[in-house]
């Protein structure tokens, strides 16, 4: 499949190579034509790794991955323009922490909203699922580098079809059937994002990033 | 040890119980001095079980247990009468959760400020651990009914000492030394009470408040 990826960062390119790995083809997209950590990535992710401003990486993709930073990502999506969103399936991995008051980050939306939902608002023709976003970059891709892969990864999202096909997408990079588990609509991105605040001071705790929340019942 | 509990709910008809069988003495305090609950409560818990007023059951604890609605919990400490609290451990088990605009709820204090910081905040003298806020209150005080005990409970507080005391109490209830974790300070609070909304949508999902979040590594 051609997929776009929004974001030249540490999950952007953990989800851009393991794409490409799976046989996809894969544009990462980024403020600007030739930004140059998606030059690098494409250079070491073969010819079926490409690269270019957000837009092109939107109109490419099949499917999309939202793998910017939360404070930023309506911005960009609206660079990434609407005609080349629309009908997708677009897999939101974003997180709205704010680091400019300092650590601990805050949200910039929470409680009664979520970037998941601010998002489907302002692209009302996306389907947005959010997904992965409770998951460090290294272990979304390779979800059993932490406990054998038992633990849990979330998604919701309002169409029920393409949070099928983000479902898909999990099992390809590793999940276990039984270790997704879809919240429901996309109200549930409050519950998601509002657990990186925790997510944040475990990484203190453990001094490293290699944990995973399971749910057991 | 004589223990207070503040509340007469689900969360301190649970503690309050296990308390009592765990050889405490234990005073169940409400608004009134004589709330119903609280007296069907102490009958069926025999003679290391009574009741009274909020201060009275300050006054009468070692050590406190706030299950208190978190909306009402710091007007419920004044009432308890700052005299009655300082210098204890206070184990505030109460989340900010705020039905009042309707489901799913939202939290009264959330991202840049928490209730147990509030708490702490409003009473300085007072030795707050936050503590299991994320589980369900049959699970509190009988972990293994979950998935054989193996899952996580949060505290954090600003004094060891107490963090100390509450682990032991932890530990008194069931919850094995490696399922308890130290997160920090009393800020972290905000971390434990934002995964309150996940909480209350898994629950939704599973149609059963039997589960529990664990972390793994």
């Amino acid at each position: 499949m051609n997929i776009g990826v929004l974001g030249t960062g540490m999950v952007g390119q953990a989800i851009g190579t393991k794409l490409v790995q799976l046989g996809h083809m894969v544009k990462m997209g980024s403020r600007v034509a030739a930004h140059e950590k998606a030059v690098a990535w494409a250079k070491g992710n073969g010819s079926s790794a490409s690269y270019g401003i957000f837009s092109q990486a939107a109109a490419f993709g099949e499917m999309l991955f939202n793998c910017t930073h939360g404070v930023a990502s309506l911005d960009v999506l609206r660079l990434a323009g609407e005609e080349n969103l629309n009908g997708k399936v677009l897999i939101d991995v974003s997180n709205p922490l704010d680091f400019s008051k300092g650590m601990p980050p805050t949200l910039s939306v929470s409680n009664n909203d979520s970037l998941g939902e601010q998002i489907q608002k302002a692209f009302p023709k996306v389907n947005v699922v959010k997904a992965l976003n409770t998951v460090n970059a290294m272990v979304m891709v390779n979800p059993g580098q932490v406990h054998g892969g038992d633990h849990t990864v979330f998604l919701c999202g309002n169409d029920a079809a393409a949070k099928s096909k983000a479902a898909a997408m999990l099992r390809s990079f590793g999940w276990k059937e039984e270790t997704i588990i879809d919240l429901g609509d996309i109200t549930n991105a409050r519950g998601t994002e509002m657990i990186l605040p925790l997510w944040v001071r475990l990484y203190g705790v453990f001094q490293s990033p290699m944990f995973q929340f399971k749910i057991v019942r």
